[in-house]
């Protein structure tokens, strides 16, 4: 039997534009560093918030809180929601925050209502998703699921030279629980998608089946600095000519292996870089993705064929390493069914797909069944001041949790 | 009849390397910016040594400085060589300087053997050639030929706000002589090649004909800031794309009109260059050369072609505008001929070139007979302290400069 509850549309935006304010930017957004005053300002009153709906708030040693809602079986697992409530240095109000306070919404409508799941309910804030002050990102959900230990998290050290573990102790958003101990029943992650295909679809809800594989690669192209003027063609190394045609090469790699695979030259630096210099040397970033690992290693093949091809006729030399990778993470069958089946009985489209961006979620998924919900953003746009979801998608999406929590409380009830 | 005269290959050499200590940098190089501090004491240095050898030394307005050695006949038009003794912020030993201190060996050699000329010969050290401190380049002696007017260049202002006019007076550099009146004869600017022709040929001596007409273009191209992951392929608009197909198209254009044309994509900015962001903007300096107007003009209808081939199947929109060009020109052949004979007298094969770069003769050629003398440099390398002329280059410049000189004192004589 399916409760018949409904989530607050407007207490739901009051709340996401309430708090957008604990660190609100001129241009709408939201400056929220990790641990910052801002951050722990949005903490005491997420804290505040959970313990007037009866729940107990408790914070492990990297700061993730964690307000858990009694269910009927005090010996079940929990079943967990959330997301991050930390943002870019100009982030956008939506990014990280919605899954947090759709939680919250989730757990006054079960309040409101006095309605009891059998499985306890958990709403978690993890601490330093972003990466901006601390890197890398999604620091506390990689300790608590073992991807990093607690001791390497606390030795780095931000911008100003202040480490995580100084930041945390600072801010007395430092718990005593230890990290990774608590266990989950399942974790739902409700995000924007970050991405433009709901919205360029009018799909309202994403059905996130896994993470893409990520493989990030620094590529060094070498050549010889000359003057622009004095260096006829013949004689020339351009580092910049050899850098643009295997920025092509990327673009080509991606599209031979569509329509899941992605491949990106974001970040360039074109040495000495002056108008009248043949650039000598071009250092670019290439990101690839792709959901299935073994299609990863054929575009990180056709990558080094690539410069091997091209490069030498130009008489360039270069170096490739990989900077980082991240496999492929397939969530859940059951969870993801329990998001189809809560699309379902509120009454929303849905599409499965995979998420392009890392999430907490992704480290979860190695100790817990793990799924993510996706909503529609405006142009796909985020990480900036300018991110945009609407009232209607952010209800949306606070509805399909719900459902999704209570079709898998069900479930686990048997 | 021509006279039996030598350059003493040892003293120039010497006089180069005792002079690079002024501004001299830990790596064997030279910062002496114009008007600064060792501008000044090389300057004084410069005036010193010209008057032991009697010459009258004036400067002008804008503190171009001419030494003047009387010849035979007071009423005719001097000969001029020169060139100039401001470096980049980290320029080598020979730009400009050599040009300098070898119409000074120039001078001494016809000093020590007594040997007097037909016409008058002057020595010219036009100031802030290089425009690293006050742009743009080749300032002095482009208000000499009229290119640009005396207060255009005094309102020019360097990165600390203070203007050349200023600069000129704190440093004692201003002279009283008008700008642009005084004639020459003719004018011959030794210089290394500052490319890698002579060099890579095994010739000694440039007879430079003229120099190529540059062109700078300000490209944009405007595409989307997006997700790397979160953004499918057929969704995007990536402005480095984009702007890596131009620079490829930058580079064939020029091929197409080989052996003479050049063209370069030499600055980039790529905006917001992230890792992990599809660039949204992309800015860039395209440079395009040839000796040909006609051609150059064919060169940038081929330029905005490939814009609006290239750009729009990509979704991406884009800015061109010229920022700056300097049209081709033609040296004097009779000049150029003196060229000819003196390194053939000198016992040194020539080859004839086009600058590639500009120079203080480039506008000069506005005004007077003008041609300039190419020495080879390692490497082709230049404005960099590791450019480097041989000894005995640097002595073979000297001695087909004073050659040129004398020969065409000659002609003039009838």
């Amino acid at each position: 039997m399916r409760p018949n509850l409904t989530i607050d549309p407007q207490r739901l935006w009051d709340t996401l534009m309430d708090t957008a304010r604990i660190g609100g930017t001129s241009k709408g957004g939201i400056r929220r560093l990790t641990l910052s005053e801002e951050d722990r300002q949005v903490r005491d009153w997420f804290r505040t918030q959970c313990e007037a709906l009866g729940c107990t708030v408790a914070t492990d040693e990297v700061g993730t809180m964690f307000a858990r809602r009694e269910g009927r079986d005090p010996q079940a697992l929990p079943i967990a929601m959330g997301s991050h409530l930390d943002t870019q240095p100009t982030g956008g109000k939506f990014d990280g925050v919605l899954g947090v306070l759709a939680g919250l919404e989730v757990l006054r409508t079960l309040h409101d209502m006095d309605y009891r799941t059998q499985a306890p309910i958990e709403l978690i804030n993890w601490t330093n998703e972003e990466g901006s002050r601390f890197s890398p990102a999604m620091l506390a959900s990689g300790v608590f699921a073992g991807a990093f230990t607690r001791e390497e998290a606390y030795a780095i050290r931000d911008r100003d030279g202040i480490s995580f573990a100084e930041a945390l102790e600072a801010s007395g958003c430092r718990g005593t629980e230890p990290v990774g101990e608590r266990r989950f029943a399942g974790f739902f992650e409700l995000h924007i998608e970050q991405g433009p295909i709901l919205e360029k679809e009018g799909v309202t809800i994403g059905a996130v089946t896994g993470v893409q594989g990520m493989r990030w690669y620094d590529v060094t192209v070498i050549g010889q600095d000359a003057h622009t003027g004095a260096t006829p063609m013949y004689l020339r190394k351009n580092a910049l000519l050899g850098a643009a045609r295997i920025i092509d090469a990327v673009d080509a790699i991606a599209h031979a292996h569509a329509p899941d695979a992605v491949g990106t030259v974001g970040y360039l630096e074109n040495r000495p870089n002056s108008r009248n210099v043949i650039p000598g040397e071009v250092f670019f970033g290439v990101d690839l993705r792709h959901r299935d690992e073994a299609v990863l290693d054929v575009m990180q093949a056709a990558l080094e064929a690539e410069l091997a091809r091209i490069l030498p006729p130009l008489g360039l030399e270069w170096r490739c390493s990989t900077l980082w990778s991240s496999p492929a993470v397939a969530f859940d069958p059951r969870l993801i069914d329990c998001v189809r089946e809560g699309a379902a009985a509120a009454g929303y489209a849905t599409r499965d797909m995979v998420s392009g961006a890392g999430h907490d979620a992704a480290y979860i998924a190695r100790v817990a069944p793990t799924t993510m919900i996706f909503v529609p953003c405006a142009g796909g746009i985020s990480h900036n001041e300018a991110e945009s979801a609407s009232f209607d998608d952010c209800a949306a999406g606070a509805q399909v949790l719900l459902e999704a929590v209570l079709a898998y409380d069900r479930k686990l009830a048997g």
